[in-house]
């Protein structure tokens, strides 16, 4: 029965406004490397964490209903890539790559049902799997071509686009013969988005003083898609400029989410008017598409015509940092938590 | 070349809040009742004038580009059911009766090719085809039957409930096996919604000082479907009522039609956690629809399974006050004009 250490990132408090470090605590836990007997768990070995706008949701008491809520002192659980330690389920075996649900501590005990899917391709780096092949990157894929419906030659516009989902709805709008513009925080993301990522255009939302012209600048004839990432000020400058019969999967709405009283949209009429499509989704609506998904992008990820940009914290002790982080846009490109340092 | 007299509603000034009654002009005009040689127009004596609210968003002076404008001191227009005077286009002749786009005036010179439909059945009244069986119609059937997308059992809220549109979303949503609830602006339209148009529940929105409250008493369950013809606040209130995968037709805004600034949404995240289809629509996007819809609303008429509601005003003189009305929810019912005092 070999007890080890076991750290972890629990919650101290449910959060109200903006998430602080001090909302969560680093723990030195045990656990047990022994399965009991005939259980069908499995103990996982924690590799990567990943780090999404969601989890804010989590951290809220009772506020988000259909999205649960985390118990007090406990973990923070998310996606991760984990290692197979031992399983009571013949599906999967010790060493076994694996990503799904996991916890926010070294090793954990989860249901063997719980794991998502497991890892095949190992000849890409196992982060990915939090990201690109992993929820972020199925959100991308799933979101933008069966809500988009992109077609070639249309108008894209893009808001956090240097994030862990919105640099890919970039590249496959790029892919699908669409003209694409991007918004990010920083003269580095949008650096990015345009010298890496292959945007036609980009643009700092920060200095952009009247967004509604910004958007008249880069789309003189309108916007037939626009993925929704942040919500607020940005969705209700981006409506008086969708085109006919224009789509808006919104997959985020990461401005308003530590807001205690949202921002109002005002300018919802247009949906009449331009007879526009605006339609929510979460990765689960998509997880019945990966192995098509995987079909698509790992080709692209081997001949570096998609890319993807990672920001990696090292440790668990920098997991609540890099999580705030997400909120004033400290990282760039999609958040990682390298849970065992190399 | 018989020239008569030619009563007309025009437009005085551009529209900004709330319109009045002053802001049209009843005139007395002329006009010649015989077609120029070789002309392919229609000479048309216009009978029911439809006043419906889309009509505001022509009166502002370049709001709506979608829409258009009206000219300044000519006649307004809309839709209307007119008998043929005299026809260029030999697909029309003497006698004919048609809907479709026509002028807030007695006689109409328009082109042809403007006509809409023929009126093929008159055993029901003429009136019907500013309503139920015209524009409104065909917009309640298309936006509910092709973006409601109603299945038996589903809660359907619906709002502006007795008017041109609602009353008939309500009772197609009966006719699907839907519970169905209202809301609307007086004690008089609530009872009709229970007792004449077969509503489950109604409520005068008015009464109510919290709307969400509200929502959760008549759908402790949540809402599949949420027709909707107001915005604002209303649409503010039924997001978090919203059930998983739910939709939301966007036929109108009524409430923020008047509003130099629209009231703002703030509950728009519930598009994601619920992952609900948000669509706006005109009718324009069903005409394709109209015969198949005539198919199915004729025997409901004629059987009685469907009644429509409607509050005619007589003569052009009250054309305005009723158009204004409109906006103070005066009307009970679909508002039309009589054009021919009978």
């Amino acid at each position: 029965m070999a007890e080890v250490k076991n750290k972890q990132v629990i919650l101290k408090n449910y959060v109200v406004c903006f998430p602080k470090e001090s909302d969560m605590n680093i723990v030195e836990g045990t656990i047990t490397l022994k399965l009991p007997e005939g259980s069908s768990d499995v103990l996982l070995k924690n590799l990567y964490l990943s780090c999404d706008p969601y989890l804010r949701l989590l951290m809220a008491k009772n506020r988000y209903v259909g999205f649960g809520t985390y118990t007090l002192h406990s973990p923070l659980a998310g996606n991760g890539v984990s290692q197979v330690v031992e399983s009571g389920n013949p599906d999967y075996k010790k060493g076994d790559l694996v990503w799904g649900p996991t916890k926010w501590e070294e090793y954990s005990l989860i249901p063997s049902s719980q794991i998502r899917f497991k890892i095949e391709h190992t000849d890409v780096p196992l982060s990915y799997y939090t990201g690109i092949l992993g929820m972020p990157g199925l959100t991308a894929y799933g979101g933008f071509f069966e809500f988009g419906s992109p077609k070639r030659g249309e108008n894209v516009f893009v808001s956090a686009a240097s994030g862990a989902v919105g640099q890919l709805v970039g590249q496959f709008a790029k892919l699908s013969g669409c003209y694409v513009v991007g918004s990010a925080g920083s003269k580095e993301k949008v650096d990015l988005l345009k010298n890496k990522l292959g945007f036609d255009e980009a643009f700092n939302y920060k200095e952009e003083s009247d967004l509604n012209a910004t958007l008249k600048r880069y789309f003189p004839e309108g916007i037939d898609i626009y993925f929704e990432n942040v919500g607020g000020k940005t969705l209700d400058a981006v409506l008086p400029n969708m085109r006919l019969h224009g789509r808006i999967p919104v997959c985020g709405m990461i401005s308003q989410y530590n807001l205690a009283e949202p921002e109002g949209v005002t300018n919802l009429a247009h949906l009449i008017f331009k007879r526009i499509k605006m339609e929510g989704f979460i990765v689960n609506d998509f997880y019945h598409l990966y192995p098509k998904f995987l079909e698509f992008v790992l080709p692209h990820i081997r001949e570096g015509k998609v890319v993807y940009v990672e920001d990696i914290a090292e440790g668990l002790e920098n997991g609540p940092a890099a999580l705030v982080g997400l909120f004033s846009g400290r990282n760039v490109g999609k958040q990682v938590i390298s849970v065992v340092r190399e």
